[in-house]
């Protein structure tokens, strides 16, 4: 790298346009969606997908419900044109979807792609050839004026090949290849040349594709490219302006939604952003951010693990872990105070009922597309008491009091901090019966029998128990099996402690119901202790409760 | 999914800033970096760095060159007190680097922090409470004013705690949690009550940091929000304004951008994006993207592989293949038209020497960040004759003929076609050499003697050859071996062909250097046919070209 002044590269000069139009805008309907998953995302793949995985990804793509979907550049490659060919025989193409192909605007390659579209309902013929100074330069070593007429040419031999396949109906598409790097006036004036040899109307548009090839610049020079380009073509209203971002700068997202503020009516990309480089522009992405602004986006992906799944297998690529939206981690918060918020807005939603989705954290309800709630919180050394509570409750149906979550997520955090990760929702629950539930020194029940006084409404406890190794019987009696059991220890001169409080909630349902009981005491030496007892007995699960506070205070260093 | 009308979502309001300044900026200098790694990054792995992964990590940055790196939440967690202890017990703090920890606006938290930064040089101390209407209302359930006197209260104890640590620097950071969606003057209101309590200087600004907690809309509308805070502010001059964006919507770094260009001095961020969910921004590519537009970003990512590497086994996280700039695809073209286009950049470029980097699709020089132009070209069946040219040129120094890429180029392609995969560079070279090389059939030559008639200047070849299985001796004389050999065949009565071109080349250097040939003939059926020899004897490569020409020819279809 270059240091201090940089002489390797230059700024991307700026769009002429100081009254831009696009950062008042707000996008708030769908563009239409063109998918190039099986031409731009399958030409970067080390392994392409073979003609059966490519026609699953086309059922697929149908099925989300794209309406315009580029096949292939069938004059390039044998296996592009004998998939074109086996869509067409085996009738996959619904009649309301366009099935586009790649050309260059060269003629052996246009008459090719013609003669693999018979048979096919609608056919967008999808013309292209780079147009950029660099391009024009080193690639082709040609002016202006010849790289225009490339074009110009390429459109009319579209134009007199059209007959030759009277039972389709063909569009035709034109892409200044490199537009992000074009100098504004000449792509416009190269797209008109082409309108000019075309001859669209209104209601047969012509589509004019402006690909940001290679990311050159921020996103808002692509808006003020698209503005400038709108603003300035003589019949906007015969051209549906196409926008088409790669990531090259990692801001292919933004590229696109500035360009649909900017004016685009229609966006080319893939699923995930699977595409040469960094990638084309993902398209679940703008979808989705389009849905959770309350604009229907017009694709389904409410089974987005669905999708995932089979776009992974097809193209060997792998969505990463932090993909909006359809990575594993994107719904997971390992943060103490990103769970307590969660925790407390999922509650609150449900105690509110209320339909519009607002969760601290959270863009997007994960149940919209297919996800579920499992995996939001998980657990490490930076976890806090909101999540371990969450965790509890959700997976072992212990709901433990609000005032205990501080102490119980120390207990937890501490155990993950030591070691230094994860701990697995089994683990947390782990931790929690080793240290609330199954402690049975110095203090244990053995046995038990209770018997009622009706007429004083009071209670006798008879138990069998061990203190400190030693087995004994103990008695006595309250108004309910707690307090006869405290002043059973009572009698034995132990009862150091204060009952402070106590509750219970059944675990599950039917036959396999058992009752969870909390118990706080407050110890004679100043401090309070929490016990948990889990027993399908209710009233044991309450004793039991008790004897894990009376033993954690004995333990308390 | 809900479809049509969308009631579970709704767009984000706009900031009223109809006079907007930042969509004519562009970014012409750096600015101050913030690492977050040790935090926010770390904070959301499964496993978290170890101290010893984080010490590691820690050197890593500042061998980068960031002079600002939050180390921790030290009050939260015993294992980020240690590591800030351990960083000033081995002297690991550079006097020029400031170290930030991360604090809850809450008092034990708060004095648990100063107790961690005894022996730091200067230390930037950073309180935050969230400030939004969601975070208010589900999250803690206080008032504006509230929510602003935590901040404030926090702001003077930890001013009155700072004389506690005399030999440490005391900066002070205040961030406005899930700004992005706190109401934009309310979160100003906050940070100027904080800025009264906290009273800094131009000389001594307090840094208030804007998080995109979640982002929730379009990155202009981040823009505006930072321009309006921006140009409301009492004292801009004593405030440095930094951003901390998230990637929800995959915008964080557009986000960021656009931020910088709305008046913003600092930038917090990670490495490669790691961080809570869909991630924090990506300091790298935003450094790049930078660069790449001739601004010295003033952090050497010179051997950006190594930086990943440690990365990757700190943090056991991923770097996605298409994540600019350090994916392992982001610098591979698959696509034919692509690898010519390079090609030629990359020829020209050498040729013409120039300073200036321009090649197209490739928005860096590879070899800036350390990474070779090995992978650039990469062959599959979406490949074309400019890659298969440049492998075999690069990797095996065989230069075939310009008139010879388009017939080697198809070749390799059917291939790679027919096996629907990527052919490595020895795949590519192999097929070459079975297609162009090692033909001995119908025609071999078995050895050769050369007699030179110096008064003529003609030569005589004598050669043992095989034909179609059958050895025998032939002869024949011409101005060079190679028209002997075609007399000899001529005398046998095989010569259905005649010369069209000829031409040869070293391969290597030194007691190893061979020569390649390539010779073109033109059958009488009309078509012709090109054959490479590659022999340590210029003559032999010559002749063993010319037979292989002639096998193509008569094992043409």
């Amino acid at each position: 790298m270059q240091k201090g002044k940089i002489t390797k590269y230059r700024p991307f000069p700026q769009i002429d346009l100081p009254d831009r139009q696009w950062p008042d805008k707000v996008i708030d309907r769908s563009p239409i969606w063109a998918s190039v998953d099986l031409r731009d995302g399958n030409q970067a793949l080390a392994i392409p997908m073979t003609v059966d995985e490519k026609l699953e990804m086309f059922g697929m793509l149908v099925d989300i419900g794209f309406k315009e979907i580029e096949v292939g550049f069938p004059s390039a490659s044998d296996t592009e044109f004998q998939f074109i060919r086996r869509l067409v025989a085996e009738n996959r193409i619904p009649e309301d979807v366009s099935v586009q192909v790649l050309v260059q605007a060269r003629e052996h390659l246009i008459r090719r792609t013609f003669e693999s579209l018979e048979g096919v309902p609608t056919a967008i013929v999808h013309l292209y050839n780079s147009t950029s100074p660099l391009q024009r330069r080193v690639t082709f070593g040609k002016s202006k004026e010849e790289i225009k007429n490339i074009a110009v040419e390429g459109t009319h031999l579209v134009k007199s090949l059209v007959s030759t396949i009277p039972d389709t109906k063909v569009r035709f598409q034109y892409s200044p290849e490199s537009f992000s790097d074009t100098e504004v006036d000449y792509a416009l004036q190269v797209c008109e040349a082409v309108m000019e040899a075309w001859e669209p109307t209104e209601e047969e548009r012509i589509i004019l594709n402006l690909p940001a090839t290679v990311e050159v610049a921020t996103p808002n020079v692509h808006a003020d490219q698209i503005e400038w380009f709108c603003r300035h073509m003589k019949e906007r209203n015969k051209a549906i302006i196409s926008l088409h971002t790669h990531n090259d700068r990692g801001t292919g997202v933004a590229a696109t939604e500035l360009g649909l503020m900017a004016g685009a009516d229609r966006v080319e990309g893939t699923l995930f952003g699977n595409g040469e480089r960094t990638g084309n522009l993902d398209i679940v992405t703008v979808a989705l951010n389009l849905y959770t602004q309350g604009v229907d986006p017009g694709l389904d992906l409410s089974k987005l693990d669905d999708i995932r799944a089979v776009y992974e297998r097809v193209t060997r690529m792998t969505v990463p872990e932090r993909h909006p939206y359809a990575g594993d981690l994107v719904f997971t918060a390992f943060s103490g105070s990103h769970q307590d918020a969660i925790k407390k807005g999922m509650d609150l939603r449900e105690k509110e009922q209320t339909e519009r989705f607002e969760v601290p954290y959270l863009l997007i309800d994960p149940q919209d597309i297919g996800r579920t709630y499992e995996a939001i919180i998980r657990i490490n050394s930076q976890s806090g008491k909101g999540g371990v509570a969450y965790i509890l409750s959700r997976d072992f149906g212990l709901d433990i009091p609000k005032a205990m979550h501080p102490e119980v997520g120390v207990v937890v955090n501490d155990a993950a901090d030591k070691g230094s990760r994860e701990l697995s929702p089994q683990e947390v629950h782990e931790v929690f019966m080793q240290q609330y539930v199954n402690l049975d020194t110095p203090l244990n029940i053995l046995a038990i029998e209770r018997e009622d006084f009706s007429k004083t409404g009071e209670v006798r406890i008879d138990a069998d128990i061990t203190m400190r190794g030693e087995e004994m019987p103990v008695t006595g009696t309250g108004n309910g099996p707690i307090s006869a059991f405290v002043d059973a220890l009572d009698q034995k001169g132990w009862k150091d402690f204060t009952l402070l409080d106590y509750r219970q909630h059944s675990i599950g349902g039917g036959s396999k119901t058992k009752a969870a009981a909390y118990i706080q005491i407050r110890h004679q030496n100043g401090k309070s202790y929490y016990g948990c007892g889990i027993d399908a007995n209710i009233e044991l699960a309450g004793l039991r409760a008790l004897v894990s506070a009376f033993n954690r205070a004995c333990s308390a260093p």
